[in-house]
């Protein structure tokens, strides 16, 4: 089998580019995992997993990653990306994503409402939430892009 | 190399929720894999692969997966998804998806004419199908989602 | 965690098909990567990865693999796909992808200044670049394809 993540962190991040993938490019950078061949995933975190903020990953690496984005050229405009980890007491968590045209305080709300529901859903408590959120006022060509990385 | 899955299951599920998210996170839900961590993937099935219906996977696993899905917020509109594994005599099979604003009947033809085309390309036998499928008549957003989860 | 690939190879493909999935299909079939099972990356080659052109990678592995695609159901429509890894002297390189309603040349001229952005971001210089395109026109339901498939 894949091995199950142990650690993970939380960020996000902005950028404009000359096109849609250099934009979503150079909003991995600012995030700092612009240099990972990330694998998105659906979106769970696995029990017991550590919250390891200043990791460090090689460029390359394979890394299982739930993220959201939004990816806007109508100059002017506004957005913003929000992932949330929510966590149960003991068990496993689960991590939501949005992305829309609006500010990052309504993003974070979002975040927060939607892991509520995830957890309702469960028949499960939620104990805390770890949140990154962006936002960006679009110049040419903008991304706003939030992620949760997973790793060992 | 990431080790090649030796199983596999078969599921669908529909549900509501309140935004398109948690929808999707409830449909995944109702088809029993919304606490693994799906890695997307396009879409064989291993030579060999065993059919283990009843399989019950650790929380948070990375678990490969062929899915289709539709969400829809227009309510009253019926919508589906359907999934078919088709199996050759002694080799490798192949995975295909299907989601549309249509009843599962529907789904599940497209889904047997679509292995059709499949096999014939390979210029391979096609000795068997199975399938799973789900329809549901959105009430304010709902998802319709249907998975070949891979697994080891 | 998931061991980071050291090989890749490029390809492109374009075909036909009686429906969405199928055109999909059979253009990694033309790319002779339709019988892996691909997981989506973005989109770095890892340091010190090997070309290996001629890569015989058994059905139904698990793929990690940069992709760009477009899928067009308007009949005499150009469509094309390609996709370029560009290379540093002396650590990882990016892969960036393009598909659009367009010839295979501008398609390749698009990556060309993707790549040169995207070292641009990183500081850092473009040794090379390898490129795969495919332009194709649509007759029913045509898809253009390109690939940067990873591998061990």
């Amino acid at each position: 089998m894949l091995p199950t993540p142990k650690k993970f962190f939380i960020t996000a991040g902005s950028a404009e580019g000359k096109n849609h993938l250099n934009a979503f490019d150079n909003a991995l950078m600012e995030a700092k995992i612009g240099n990972l061949n990330l694998m998105r995933v659906s979106s769970i975190l696995p029990p017991g997993v550590e919250y390891c903020p200043q990791m460090e990953i090689p460029p390359g690496s394979l890394v299982p990653t739930a993220y959201g984005y939004i990816i806007s050229d109508v100059p002017g405009e506004m957005i913003s990306a929000a992932v949330g980890a929510g966590f149960s007491k003991d068990t496993f968590g689960v991590i939501m994503e949005f992305s829309g045209r609006c500010g990052k305080d309504q993003a974070e709300k979002a975040i927060k409402s939607m892991l509520e529901e995830a957890f309702a859903t469960r028949g499960m408590e939620l104990a805390g939430i770890k949140m990154a959120s962006t936002e960006h006022q679009v110049e040419t060509i903008g991304c706003a892009l939030a992620a949760v990385p997973l790793w060992y």
